[in-house]
């Protein structure tokens, strides 16, 4: 059985801008390989929603699971939950259980829950609610979709909750070898490798070190043994350069 | 006049898979906000040529400039030349300029020019190179494409070629002020300011130092004596909190 799909939407004009390094895809790709989920495209947008709305509909049709990062704050410029509401064609509203949660938060806090604050706890009709252990303002997920916010620990912490409750597929597994020679050089057998594998997917991702070309050869696939059986071949074929 | 757009398509299983970090965009989205190049999106594929030709061609009817990275050296995964020429409906094959560089550079370092090293030289038809001065396997344009290699320094040094030759836009500006606050106890106020310089961007981006929650608020524009005004304005409202 094919592994399940997924896609990541990564929200925000600082992402774009260059002022702020998106760290949520790897993060989020790292931990789906792990499950045997297959993250298999990610697309940047700015907080606009015609994009957010465009981005998401063609994502959500197209993959198991999607995860978006940012835009639900309670500042103007958090529009996610809006248009995400939008792409899916329902109200959005105060979410009574989110409203309670951050009203606690915020008397707990002493602070003022004001307007601003009740922007958060709007959520698309029909929406479950994803924990936020670290400040409480909830993610939610619609459908296929996963709503999560863009600050790394928060969106960590939220992924951790999501997870355990996807149908995942085998591990996604791989195993490299750094061989001391270019790509050029070992293009051709390695591609023979591949061909010989077709269930096995190979790759090579070039590096210098030291002033000399060396190569990382990476296999990856879900049949630990497959992997083993290329894993002595690509020795035999490079593993003295090694 | 609105800055031009631009749109990245990055090319990797490596980036998927969690691997490998994507650190070119975030280099490229620097240089364009000082060119005055919007970047607009930017969308992450596997090394699969139908994904590669669907979101390069969304993107390149889109944006007024396209970047991509990755999947342009020697090896069976490196299908990026291949899926370009798809893409727009050309033939690819071996380009006589590129045929003489790689063969040069190969003759100097004492190194067989064999076949893989020669796939680097097939371009697209009606391409025209650009320069690659850390390893020659050249890079190409065609049309508002630019195919760009994977590995950081050989695509920096390649933005550099090609950033002078584009029409940017006034600079893109930013301005920021820091304020002990958290987002929900400026949203308002910030929302109006935002309302009051529609020509303007504002965003506000949520961080914690030693247990106290701030924000970072972000003014973007293009026109500077504008850019004061609204900081001014900025800092009259939470400077006494900054």
């Amino acid at each position: 059985m094919p592994n399940p799909t997924a896609a990541m939407l990564v929200i925000g004009d600082e992402i774009l801008s260059g002022r702020t390094r998106d760290t949520n895809t790897n993060y989020l790709a790292t931990q789906l390989t792990q499950a045997g989920i297959r993250l298999a495209e990610v697309r940047v947008v700015p907080d606009e929603a015609p994009a957010i709305i465009a981005a998401l509909n063609a994502l959500r049709a197209g993959y198991d699971t999607v995860f978006t990062s940012g835009g639900i704050g309670p500042t103007h410029d958090d529009i996610t939950a809006d248009a995400v509401a939008a792409a899916f064609g329902v109200e959005i509203g105060p979410h009574p259980e989110a409203m309670a949660r951050l009203a606690a938060h915020y008397a707990r806090a002493g602070m003022e829950f004001n307007q601003a604050r009740q922007r958060m706890a709007r959520i698309p009709a029909g929406a479950s609610l994803i924990d936020n252990p670290v400040s409480t303002a909830p993610g939610f997920r619609i459908g296929n979709v996963h709503v999560m916010a863009g600050v790394p620990n928060i969106f960590q912490a939220m992924l951790a909750s999501v997870l355990p409750g996807l149908t995942g597929g085998a591990p996604l597994l791989s195993q490299s070898l750094a061989v001391n020679r270019g790509e050029g050089e070992i293009a051709t057998p390695f591609a023979a490798l591949a061909a010989e594998f077709p269930d096995l997917s190979m790759g090579s991702y070039p590096f210098i070190q030291n002033g000399a070309h060396g190569t990382n050869l990476v296999i990856r696939g879900t049949d630990a043994g497959r992997l083993d059986a290329a894993m002595t071949r690509l020795a035999a074929l490079f593993g003295d350069a090694g």
